[in-house]
């Protein structure tokens, strides 16, 4: 007689905005010891392949790609957990944060799947910080905003009742409607010449940056538009202090000084 | 004769909500390097001990604590770099999400130190998520603010001005002016019904909770109303799917199932 397998378990898990260094601990930790890993397209593979002892499922998604369907990765966290598996459910950046996971939780929580949620670094301050920005700084902005730029319909009447020029903002997955969002924005009394900053790839080899100001940030051209990618808007882009060298070579350095 | 030491590196790193586990990969690494550690009050030993090898001091800030003023970190840090020190400036959460590390940064900058910025885990998604709460959530918020409840002056004319129930609002250290920030919101036009919850000590042991609405926020009774504290406003606060089981826990006795 086979008797049943107990129960396995789902980690929701934030891989944070893309460099594998800036996975936390318990992800790492997770990722070790899963035997199924379901990752969202954005996670790049240096992530994924610490999971040596899981068989690994990409489920999506990317704008503009097919990718499974919401009700899909429910089923594929439930059955796993079902057969008695570790399940990592890996997304990009955080998992609450504009990324579906509350409605994955909520569909662990109703099939009576254990579950935990592991939060990652959100590219909404990382990807900005990337670029040497604050999202906060005394006495320019003490408060910040992110907004969904996926669909016209949900950010328009966020972004034409934000309180001009009161706040950072901080806009993902918006690249494609720039226009749109410097329109909106404008029409509501934001100033024409607002600093705004647009990082794709932040944290990862491929980063690139665009500066310019809200009159201009219709026009801004990229070269990969189809990148992942944050719009930061507000005064606090011009305090963008890039690190002046980089840490790894700096460590190198110093070990061969002897220190 | 005696040389100059090479200058130094600094290290400007968020040490996430407190729960150890969520470091980064990368932070705990330079904590293990360091050899001068300056950290936030916020900053739990648990986390200041990675630093093996490191003199490590505190340098403030908690409400109502007598702290190190701010030029005087930006100096300690300096200082230590040109004694050619690896330095980790050890800051709760994310450096730059309300916690002056652009200052700190732009100091490091003017005095021709270098540097790096790495991300942490924010307790502005990390807090609310403790409690199951997702900061968005599809058809209930698509956009959620993060504001200082510091100071009266600063977070009165944003919550004045945020359209009622437009996004979901976390307030960082803003326990003490809770019945303030209620006003405000009512006062524009916030529904009195709007669920609000505040989380303590988010991801720590002594982590507690309170649910109410924003009418009751003003008297929310807390156990430990100097511990740090996010107020999280919307109705996503009625989406809250805690996590069912201590994953610790299962995987202990995955272990003794022999999967």
């Amino acid at each position: 007689m086979i008797s049943k397998p107990s129960i396995g378990f789902v980690s929701v898990v934030g891989a944070g905005p893309g460099d594998p260094e800036l996975l936390t601990l318990k992800a790492n930790r997770r990722l070790k010891t899963a035997n199924l890993v379901l990752y969202d397209a954005l996670v790049p593979p240096s992530i994924v392949a610490k999971a040596t002892r899981a068989q690994c499922f990409c489920v999506g998604k990317r704008a503009g790609m097919k990718s499974v369907n919401q009700d899909t990765i429910h089923h594929l966290m439930v059955r796993g957990a079902r057969q008695g598996k570790m399940v990592v459910r890996l997304k990009s950046g955080d998992p609450f944060v504009l990324g579906r996971g509350g409605e994955e939780v909520l569909a662990l929580k109703d099939a009576g799947i254990p579950f935990e949620i592991i939060p990652g670094v959100t590219s909404a301050v990382a990807a900005p910080q990337a670029a040497g920005i604050p999202v906060t700084h005394r006495d320019v902005a003490s408060a910040f905003a992110v907004v969904s730029g996926h669909a016209v319909d949900t950010f328009k009447p966020i972004l034409e009742t934000l309180s001009p020029n009161s706040m950072t903002i901080v806009v993902l997955m918006g690249l494609r409607n720039r226009s749109q969002i410097a329109a909106a924005l404008l029409k509501n009394g934001w100033r024409r010449d607002t600093p705004v900053a647009i990082i794709t790839a932040a944290s990862r080899p491929d980063m690139e940056e665009w500066t310019g100001q809200l009159k201009t940030l219709g026009n801004a051209q990229l070269n990969s538009s189809d990148s992942p990618g944050s719009i930061v808007i507000g005064d606090v882009v011009d305090l963008a202090a890039h690190s002046i060298k980089k840490p790894d070579t700096f460590a190198i350095s110093t070990v061969a000084f002897g220190h």
